[in-house]
């Protein structure tokens, strides 16, 4: 038995290619007086990894060339010579685009019973569904009868808002970049409207159709020409939350567009960017809160899966062609 | 005794010219029961007005061709049919580019005895007074030790931003476009630094150098390269306070520049615009304030004024040359 690790090989120029990544094989380190042995089962791959294979400093520094790439996972314990984790606890954490890791615990937690699938902790139940929640509820701040756009709407992120907003009151319009998406938007999450943004000719006309009494709530994943013809039609004291701006992300060069703070002053609106980790203390209550949603039938999420640690990159370069439904996860075992 | 007015001939492309207004004179009509007629002492122009200019539905309606400029105003009563306003009493209201005006009083409010200059109604204690108070307390929230940067510093709402900054406690870097007026921000208004973007070959880093610990609170009335510069150094939880866009205000198509809002998610930070109208019900407690700054030597102003209406055109002009040095006023008697 052997631990495979997919390494960042080279920094990608626009779209990642499956040649920045490396695959290797190593033996199974043993876990040393205050660590354990896990052995993943899921990989999560996330748009915002493309960030960490930059060499610029961010929120959280890159990945450097020959380590193994970032990632939240789930997985068991094998092994343990820690005092909190035992032989077959269920653990979260991210340790990355590898089949086995020895850790220190410090960055994982240990996932309570529960009948959702183990995966879900990745996705609806996880960090995506965390940044759903406190990105709409505590930056958006959505009031009954508003008219929420949300991006990427078919994705793990977009998915969950659009379904939390219609369970504040809203009117909720989605754009995703398939018509099986904008079918899945409409008839299975409840959204009021929704298109296909690849498929139209004038996205700005075809979202002023969707939003005639213009947008209260612009919630951003996508960023790029589908986020300035948003902003054109925001209302005033419209709120902006900038969650992801996965358009942007291959750019080599800043990206540029039409300048949109002159918007703001007339519309008096508000923009904000966040990040989940600046809720941590929060995430027990929102999980509980999620989980009472999916009982009751209020919200739904997909799953998008790979099987195998050698499909990794492929599955993280389809999320920037918008190949997955919902969470893309990577299954090991 | 004849009254004298400043239309809006044509709507301007790119920057407003003498020939878009045109100055005509007629009688002066005298108030029917309800209303009273005022003399125009001085006339405020801004950089607001250059919206109004165009004939795009914004928060307020365009001028109309041949229409009187708008613009705000301060002056005396000559006579009245008004129950609440007497000859003598002075007056502060929007009755726009003319000598004399017959008004119901709807817009107007009467100026409290002071010792304060009439002109500062229109300027310290007026509108862009107002506008940096509530735009750095309320929307800016600034805490002691913060680095402010404010744009247009050495303008009727910058010079004020800067010294409110001061009382708060902050560190205040302002930009300007003189060297006289770098000068004045330190030596007068307590700017901890200042610099003239216009004689900067590279204003990135010569904003780098005044704020070396990163911009926590980014007051902007300017937009365009320099406001670029200052997205790119904001700190973690930085706010964006957007006030005015005068670099953009002449661009007869949509600016282009570099995309923004990838800072925002970095850095969690929030950009917001304002209109100072949202704040009328606290007007009196926020004069109050900077009349106590004013008089305990903590707040300073400027004025440039003009003589003679025939000179507004080119006073309003003037502002997108920088030619101001705070308050540009038109005085007419």
């Amino acid at each position: 038995m052997r631990n495979q690790q997919v390494l960042l090989a080279s920094r990608p120029e626009g779209m990642p290619q499956p040649s920045n990544f490396k695959i290797v094989e190593s033996d199974i380190a043993r876990p040393q007086p205050g660590q354990f042995l896990v052995q993943t089962h899921y990989l999560s791959v996330d748009p915002y990894m493309r960030g960490r294979m930059r060499d610029v400093k961010s929120y959280a520094d890159p990945v450097a060339i020959g380590e193994v790439m970032v990632g939240g996972t789930v997985g068991k314990v094998i092994e343990s010579q820690h005092a909190r984790y035992r032989p077959d606890d269920l653990v979260v954490g991210s340790w990355g685009w590898q089949s086995y890791a020895v850790t220190d615990g410090k960055e994982c937690y240990r996932l309570p019973p529960s009948e959702a699938p183990l995966s879900t902790a990745l996705g609806v139940r996880g960090m995506p569904g965390l940044t759903a929640y406190f990105g709409l509820l505590e930056i958006g701040k959505p009031q009954p009868g508003e008219t929420v756009f949300v991006t990427a709407a078919a994705g793990a992120v977009g998915s969950l808002v659009g379904q939390i907003a219609k369970i504040h009151g809203c009117r909720v319009v989605g754009s995703a970049g398939s018509d099986a998406k904008v079918a899945h938007l409409i008839d299975d999450l409840g959204f009021d409207v929704a298109f296909n943004y690849r498929q139209s000719s004038d996205v700005a006309a075809e979202l002023y159709e969707c939003c005639p009494t213009g947008i209260d709530l612009f919630f951003d994943n996508v960023g790029g020409a589908l986020s300035d013809a948003a902003f054109a039609q925001i209302n005033q004291s419209a709120r902006v939350v900038i969650c992801g701006q996965i358009d942007q992300y291959n750019a080599d060069s800043p990206p540029q567009g039409p300048r949109l703070l002159w918007h703001l002053i007339v519309k008096r609106a508000r923009v904000q960017g966040f990040l989940v980790f600046d809720f941590v203390d929060r995430y027990r209550h929102a999980l509980e809160q999620i989980d009472q949603w999916m009982r009751e039938g209020k919200v739904q999420y997909r799953e998008t899966v790979v099987d195998g640690l050698e499909n990794a990159p492929n599955a993280f370069i389809g999320l920037f062609r918008g190949e997955n439904l919902g969470k893309q996860l990577v299954r090991l075992i």
